[in-house]
């Protein structure tokens, strides 16, 4: 397939590596330099958006969220189109806005890094993740199964999520944590004793601080255009967090141990919904509503896992929390 | 040295574990069963505390928090004792209020895991970590020193902090942190579609909810035990996420970009405080402020990573932060 990869820093740099050996890729990127550094990889790289996508059958938008929504209207519209960007309403918005237009998938893959650029990117970094593409008017569900089909071949599996619930569900799993690992970080830095405080931060501080050593900007990015729901995600945990200290003012372990449970128990739902999966089956329709199942498996924590196309329709292999 | 460790579970056990190759342990615990589970290991194990405690050398209190306090009146005043507790003020407050009392270096190993009990004890657990041994009135300047000197054995630093310091910064890094991690994980877990949140959950969430998988007692003790401190550092935390709503709203990354940026800026700080120490050293006083310098030390960040015993004097190698 040939592939146009619009923009190379992290994931689009992963995305790129990790599709070269299956696929005629190139690449570009705004920065000479990461254009260099790319071509010195071993990547076909375009000067330009125009040269990138020229005869590709499928545009990847990777750059920053408000980029994607920018690069999108430069996407010739017979191609076929998906994003990597961590929120998905505001470039369906986009699309909707457009016309004539490309068919879209929007995408997320659930991988990253704190580090950025080409230079922390890796072939590898979609092994075992999950990727949502979001099934709907957009594309038709060949065109859904095409995405589905490059993104498996990349070791992940496919969340076919609705947008506006894929928004919900990652400003509660990642965009508000964003903000409250740079919370966590700067009040332990502020406070005194801080240099203390520092030598004395082990595993669990590291692990809750990890994220807020990404670059601010592009947490900033995905915070911003995600801000209704990270902001209400943010107040439920504000609200957790004053009744935690009023519990704590008890001076009472057992009446706190018990305000602790339901944190306790939604982290052990958690690790089962990822461990305590079961293989199922559905076949993928062609009419208006062939969306549904797909979007209600993605509801209920389902993944694609395989595509089996077969005389008589296509049968996704998929698993589903028991 | 014959040593006495009372409570095998996760601290207890793994301390138990790593001292048998170079002294005479002898434990208990007050599970029959898990009494039975240290004997087949090989552990010499007590009935009860008065038969671990008889002719040690060195005592080890490594029941929950609040339990310590009451282990502590059962030590033999002739004896020297540490505990493991994440907590030192009580114990030092429990300590001032004995007569006869043993001499006691508060002890805090930063190090653990979410699972608990002598299942999930390793010997290696304190391999690398930081080790608080509190250097002050409550035992004499040899004393502080044979603990730091078996501590240093395990393959842990020591960090000789003050005991009410502990406590502010450990609310800090730990005990806010784990009811924050409770916070996040309860938050994701109760929003809707919740069970589309936890399947998008990847490593971010993964790492930043992973302390509230500890049993919540456990966790409760210690926040209870230090709740003025946890619940400022809490306090300090919601005022901080306040704030982070308000930027959010005024949808504007670069703003908010900027409110990220002291997080930012305090992990990449406590990074460099790990991992860019330099090399020192200090003699060890034996008058009355042999404490001074060893809590300076502590306060700066720097941690005792050996200790040289050498004609005139004894000489401590330590790293502190450049």
């Amino acid at each position: 397939m040939k592939i146009a990869v619009l923009g190379l820093g992290l994931i689009g740099g992963s995305l790129a590596q990790a599709l070269h050996p299956g696929h005629e890729v190139v690449g570009t990127d705004p920065a000479a330099a990461v254009r260099e550094q790319a071509r010195a990889w071993g990547l076909a790289v375009a000067d330009d958006v125009a040269g990138a996508v020229a005869g590709a059958e499928l545009v990847v938008l990777a750059a920053p969220v408000p980029g994607n929504d920018d690069l999108l209207a430069r996407v010739p519209a017979g191609c076929l189109v998906t994003d990597v960007g961590g929120v998905k309403l505001p470039i369906v918005r986009r699309w909707e806005a457009l016309d004539p237009r490309p068919a879209l998938v929007p995408g997320h893959p659930m991988t990253g890094a704190e580090q950025s650029g080409w230079a922390a990117a890796r072939p590898d970094l979609f092994a075992g993740a999950r990727w949502v593409l979001c099934p709907g008017r957009w594309a038709s569900p060949e065109q859904w199964l095409e995405l589905c089909e490059v993104v498996l071949g990349l070791g992940a599996v496919v969340v076919p999520a609705d947008p506006a619930q894929h928004d919900v569900a990652a400003a509660a799993i990642s965009h508000a944590p964003h903000a409250v690992a740079a919370a966590l970080a700067a009040a332990a830095g502020s406070g005194q004793p801080a240099a203390l405080a520092r030598s004395l931060g082990a595993r669990s501080f590291r692990d809750l601080t990890r994220v807020s050593a990404s670059p601010p900007e592009r947490t900033a990015e995905f915070c911003v255009a995600n801000r209704t729901a990270t902001a209400a995600a943010l107040r439920d945990v504000i609200d957790r967090l004053g009744a935690a200290v009023q519990v704590l003012e008890q001076d009472d372990p057992a009446a706190f141990a018990e305000h602790l449970r339901e944190g306790h128990d939604a982290r052990a739902a958690y690790e089962r919904a990822h461990d305590a999966l079961v293989d199922d089956s559905l076949l993928l329709g062609q009419g208006d509503d062939w969306a549904v199942p797909l979007l209600a498996l993605a509801q209920a924590g389902g993944v694609v896992v395989a595509v089996d196309r077969r005389a008589g329709g296509i049968r996704l292999d998929v698993r589903r929390p028991a």
